[in-house]
Parts: structure tokens; sequence; C-alpha cells
């Protein structure tokens, strides 16, 4: 076998030939450096880069001019406990038995592995979901924008405002959409469903127009809030009504702890007609650089025509895709075992206890707060407030990422979302700063 | 935390509402089951499934109807040999760091650990490519995919005819080609670059129009072929005298021996201001079940309006996708330093061992063979044959699973593929049977 191998002049003269190209740019040129290809004008219009990777941008900024700053991060809600146990000894298990003969796999199925989506169906939607509507994936993320390629260009689309900026995104570049609309803060063309405190942060669905496609997430990221039984069953209605498909994005379910939120779509009576599932064992388990997740799609769910979703899906999945690491998979097996459950209680329980401390922080210095009890999330108002400023000002003084809310969409304006995917102690110590910048300063 | 839970009835009456509508269908019905949502025309157009889990079916089926049957496999090109020491140390390590507190790790970049980036950039490029170039991925199918999104639906393709089918698919799910002309095996807009014995395997290019995009495999799946250093700078130069872009699969560079023959195109002087590379640890260490490749895209490469094709790739990357498994980079690692390169050299000098026995065989059977000695594919010609009737002969009479030509388009009709990824033995066997088969018979 070779290694690739170049002859050692050969960057220097790409890289003479590029500042030459910029140079001459607005001079003669024989050979333009520049290809032909015009460039995706669906891409052109997304607004600034992806919100989180900006966080990072603006963190890193601060930490230039402030060198040595001790930044708590509550920011992008990703996960800081360790693996415990037995789901970690299912990774390792997972990664060891690829070194031996009889337990060597490549290529699994594009679906996963039979016995996790067996398990997924058994053990989470106790049986009420078949294994082969199960499809194991890399993340939820991957998943929506798999889902918005299912759908394709045609697709109209409604979104909770705010929400997390990853449908809306992929709506965007899967040219689903207008242009950003400046004033608005919003993209023609997508149905931008307003929840606030004033609606309990669900919708006034007799305000919404139809649409094919209705991204829901519940527990809600940003606002933490979760849908009750009766709330869901008016959306399942709602979508039944319009033939609508709803993209139910049930990723922060483990966090439910009231009896009245549903952990999944399928418990509302009709849902199977009309929802497709994404979740994901990112916040089950702390598998957020493991990366893996998993979609529903039920038998029953249908295209106009008639034809099944899950085909279409199945398509995608097994042309644009090659299967979950199989690493992820033993370790997504392990989390589903007793052992592995009990783990998780604890580790989710872990993160509440912090959501608890957050609130009440907050809470107590005077805020509007809202979600943190059945979601790893705390929604704080700031009305009248920029978002970004009221992130920058935190930044600045307690040395705290948070996220704005505007980076959700328009009516995320004037709050703020934290995370309580962090540390205990840095809960702690963020709450101390918080209640040190705010002291004394009447909030809102 | 609560788990999923269901009224125990309700899956009972899903099923009940399922069987109700279908028996209605021609019925009258109320409440619509199927929705309102039209299906993507661009999936509509796709022929039948993918091609490799349509090779899994049909050995399935013959397995149903011989049970027992032993089956050789050297269809999918998939990995059989367990994961070397070092390597597997890599992934092992890995996976249980994540279990402390020291080593824990959530979100990575999803354009991967910088370590890897780097390492990329300086080992296998050798420095010729900057580790910001280089975006760490879950491997090349689904690069593929993400790079036509990138594009998107007005990109116009030529694709190597034959070619793996991805490049095809995907094109065809953008919506950057009309319908599947049933006569000529080919989708309306796609320029096919015929590819077959008489050029060598490598296309007249002065008989293909200009198009956005060129995807080109080298070392070739399906047909073995290895493009020259003369050969790629032609194709270079075509590039770059029609403004195109080069997508350029180089995921079994690892098994060239031929000097003659570049590992990457970026080896070819200009090749950075007209090409993006493609490439996965797959092959290179047995990582098909591990999932793990990465993507070169050059900072002088541009869009007609100046802007940079990086930038988008890397939109796409971040809002689409969440990082390969932090697991799987950790066995990235382990493979660029030095006992994992050795133990890479290993793995591949012995799939060009079963490679050279299959060679041996079908030569000594007096068929006409090609590839084989730059890559992991041996491509026959069955002249005057239906592919796939020789795919059923051969799984009928041998219990061999190959893969017929047409599934890689109309150019590989009258020819066959053998897969070298499998156990020597498996070949030897399959070599025996072959020559028991075909013993006597003239081949074509």
């Amino acid at each position: 076998m070779a290694f690739i191998s170049f002859p050692s002049t050969f960057i220097g003269t790409n890289v003479k030939a590029a500042s030459f190209s910029r140079r001459s740019r607005s001079a003669v040129r024989t050979t333009p450096i520049a290809s032909a290809v015009p460039r995706n004008a669906n891409l052109k219009k997304l607004q600034a880069g992806y919100l989180f990777p900006e966080i990072g941008r603006r963190r890193r900024a601060y930490l230039e001019q402030n060198p040595g700053a001790d930044i708590i991060s509550l920011g992008v809600g990703d996960t800081t406990m360790p693996i415990p146990e037995h789901i970690c000894s299912g990774l390792v298990g997972g990664a060891s038995k690829l070194g031996t003969e009889e337990g060597y796999s490549g290529y699994g199925a594009e679906q996963g592995m039979g016995p996790l989506r067996e398990k997924i169906a058994q053990v989470l939607y106790k049986g009420t979901v078949k294994s082969d509507e199960v499809f194991v994936s890399d993340g939820a993320k991957c998943d929506i924008s798999r889902l918005q390629q299912v759908f394709g260009a045609t697709a109209t689309v409604a979104v909770q405002d705010p929400s997390y900026p990853v449908y809306v995104d992929t709506s965007v570049m899967m040219g689903q959409t207008g242009l950003y609309d400046e004033s608005k803060g919003q993209f023609e063309g997508i149905q931008y469903m307003q929840c606030d405190a004033e609606n309990d942060f669900f919708p006034d669905l007799s305000k919404v127009k139809r649409t094919d496609l209705i991204f829901f997430c519940s527990p809600n990221n940003p606002t933490g809030a979760a849908a009750t039984r009766e709330q869901l069953t008016q959306l399942v209605n709602f979508a039944k009504k319009n033939g609508s498909i709803i993209i139910y994005d049930a990723a922060y379910a483990p966090f439910i702890n009231n009896p009245d939120v549903p952990t999944s779509i399928y418990e509302i009576p009709g849902a199977r007609d009309c929802s497709i599932e994404v979740n994901s064992f990112s916040k089950y388990a702390g598998f957020t650089g493991v990366r893996l997740g998993w979609v529903i799609v039920p038998d029953e769910l249908k295209f106009a025509d008639g034809s099944a979703v899950r085909d279409d899906f199945n398509r995608i999945m097994s042309t644009c895709f090659n299967g979950a690491s199989s690493i992820s998979q033993n370790g997504g097996l392990a989390c589903l075992e007793d052992s592995g459950r009990k783990e998780i209680e604890d580790l989710i329980a872990y993160y509440l206890g912090n959501a608890a401390v957050l609130r009440k922080t907050m809470l107590e210095l005077g805020f509007k707060v809202y979600g943190g009890t059945d979601a790893p999330y705390i929604w704080v108002g700031f009305p009248g407030k920029k978002s970004w400023d009221v992130f920058s000002e935190i930044l600045d003084k307690a040395q705290v990422v948070t996220i704005p809310g505007a980076g959700f969409g328009p009516g995320g304006e004037g709050y703020l979302r934290l995370s309580a995917f962090a540390p205990r102690e840095a809960c702690e110590e963020a709450c101390k700063r918080l209640r040190a910048m705010y002291a004394g300063v009447p909030a809102a």
C-alpha cells in the first residue's frame, strides 16, 4: 500500500497561485480561479452561522480579551457528567469485540441493529411501537436534516417560536422558504407558532395556517415547557384535520416528572396516523459525543398518494447514511438494560437538581422563570431588553455563558436560556455570581 | 424521570384503526388516514431500492428457499478482518475515558477533533493540506449526501459509468435530474461518462459536456481501475477549463501500489482550485461499522460569485451533522500513529492477497479481468450476458454472492464485481466453486 505523498514544493505553488489570483481579481486574468459553479441560493438565504458555534465564537473572543477569565458555561446544552459504569462498559465492550474474530462486524443495517431496535420498541415504547418502525441513527439533529430530505423543497413548515434553530435552518437549506425578512426576524413561507408566557408556551392553533409539516419539541428547547396530554391532543387533532405531519422532537422526554405530560406523542390517540417521533440518547445517557439517536415512523403514516412515509425515510437512511457506529449501538443496548436505566435515572435526577438550583436563584432575584421542572432548560424573562445584550452583559460581569433567546427565533427575544447541563458546583458558582450581579438591581 | 408508558390497550386501538382504514379505503370514510402531504417528487423518480440492500434481500430469499446453504459473500465491499490491536486499543481507550471525570467529553466540534484534523493533514497529506481544510465525518457515503446539499437542486452532475450508486441516487434525491429513461437505463440530466475496457476505464473527456460537478472515484468502485497521474491531469485540466468542481472519492487510495497512480487528487497541480476529496477510514482500517471518514475542501475552492465552498460545507456540517463519534475519532488517531499505520499496511496486504487469488482464478478460467491490483475489487467481463442473470446463476450454482455490474449503471452491464473483502479461506473456497462451475465451460 502507499500512503499519500506529494512533491514537497506542491503546497507552495498553490499558495502562490491563490494569492496571485486574489491580487489579480480586478486586473487581467487568463484562467479564472473561481469555478463557474453557482452558489446554492438556499444557503445564501441563511443568516450568519449556526447558533451554537456562534456562542462558542463569542466565548473565545471574550477569552482572548480577558485571558484567564474563569468562564462557566450554562450555554450549549451539553452533558458534563461521565458516562456511568454499566453503560460505559457497553461502549467499551462494543469497541473491544471489534478486535476479535468472533466479535468483529462491519457494515450494520442502515436502520440499526435488530436487538437495539427491538429494545427501544419494548423498553421505551412498551411495545406500542414495532421494532421495524424504529430507525437508529447518529442523533436527532442529523435525523431532522434527513427528514427534510424526505419531504423535499415543496413541503410547507410550521415551527414553534422560539425553537431549536435546526428546524428553520434545514427548512431554509431545503428551499422550503423565501427570503429572510429582517423586520420580522422571520423567513418568508415558514409558519412561526408563537409560544410565550401568555399562552402557556403552547401555540394558539386557531391562528396557525395549515402546513405539511409541524415541528414540535416537547419538553421544549429552549423554553423548557412540556406540553400536557390535553395540549398534545389538540395538536394531534389539528394535524389530522389538516392532513399535516407532526415531527415530534422528544429528545428531552426523560426529564418529564409531571404525570399529565406524555413522554411520547404516541400516547395521544390518532398520533400514529400523523406523527414521526425523533429522539436521542444524547441527553438520556450523556451520549452527546457518542452519537446515537432514533426516529419512529409508524406504518400508518402515509403521503397524500397513499404511499408509506416509512419507505421513503428508509430510502434516505440507506442511501444518505450508513448506520450509527456499532460501538455506540452497543452502548445504547446497555442503556436499556435494567442497570443502565437505573444509572440514567440518577443522571437525570442530577441535572434536574441543577435546574432546581438555577430556577430558585432566578426566582429569588425576581425574574419571571419558566421551565426547569420537566426539562433541563430554564427560560428567564428580561422584558424590554435585547437578549444578545443580556447575554453579553452576563458574560462580561459574571463570566457566565448563557444563550440569548433571540437565537431561537424572534419569539425568544427578551428571554435567556440557562442550561442545567453542568457540574453542580458550576451551577452554584454561577448562581453566586448572578446574585452578586443582580443584587439590589430590580429585575426587569 | 419517567420512561414512556402507555395505556395498555393503546396499540390495539391503532392496529384496529389501521386495518379498518385499509378495509374501508374503497368504502365510505369520514376522516382520511392518509395525510395531505405530497410525496417528494424526486424520491418518486428513484428506481427500486438502494443496490446493496437489494443484494441482501436476494441473498436472504435464496437462503429461505435453500435453508442451510453455505453462502460465501464476495458482494458488498465489507471488511471482515478484526481491527488490529493498536487501533482497537484507541477505540477502547476512547470509550473508557468517557466513564471518567477527566476524560469525559460531550459535543465535539462538528468538523472533528483538532488533533485528528491535524494528523490527517500531516500524516496522510504530508502537510500539503491544512488542518482546517479537513472535515472529519461519519463516512464517505454520508459526506456525498451532504456535499449534494451544499450544491443544491440546480447543480448539474457527471458520473463515471459504471459508478458507486450513491452519486446518482443522491443527485436524483436533490432534484438535479429528470426522470429515469428505461430504454437507456439512465436519468435525464446526468452526464454518464462511459468507462470500459476500450478506454482503459477512463472517460473520453472530449465527449463529456460541461457540468457543475464531476464525481470521480479512483481507485474505482466497481471497476477497480486506478487513474494514472496523466489521466488525472487531463481530468483536472478539463474541470478547470469548464469551471467545474471535481468530487474525488479516494476511499480506496490505500490499495494503490502503482507509483504512477496518485493517492490524492491534490498531487495534480491545479487540483486545489477545482477539487474536493472524500475519503474514509472504512477500508483503511476495517472501520465500516465504526464510521469515520473525512472531506478536504481547499481554501482556494470558490463558487462563481467568489464565495468559499468551504464556508457553505462548514454550514451544512454544523447544521445537519453533529460530529463523528468521539470514540471513532480516537480510533482514527490510533490509525495514524506509527503502530497503527503498520497494522493498516498488513490489513491492506491481506485484502490485496485475496484480490490476487480471485484475479488468478478468473483469468485462468478464461475471463477478461480488470482491477484488483491497486484496488480491492475485481471486475470480470461476461459479454453478451445480463449481469443480474450471471449474479443469480453464480448464487444458484456456487452459492457465491457477487454484485451485478448493472447495479452500478448501464455501463456496468455484462460485468460482475467480486470483492476481496472476505476471509482468505472464503476466497479460496469461492474460487474452487467457480472453477467447478465454469470447468469446461468456455468463458464468454
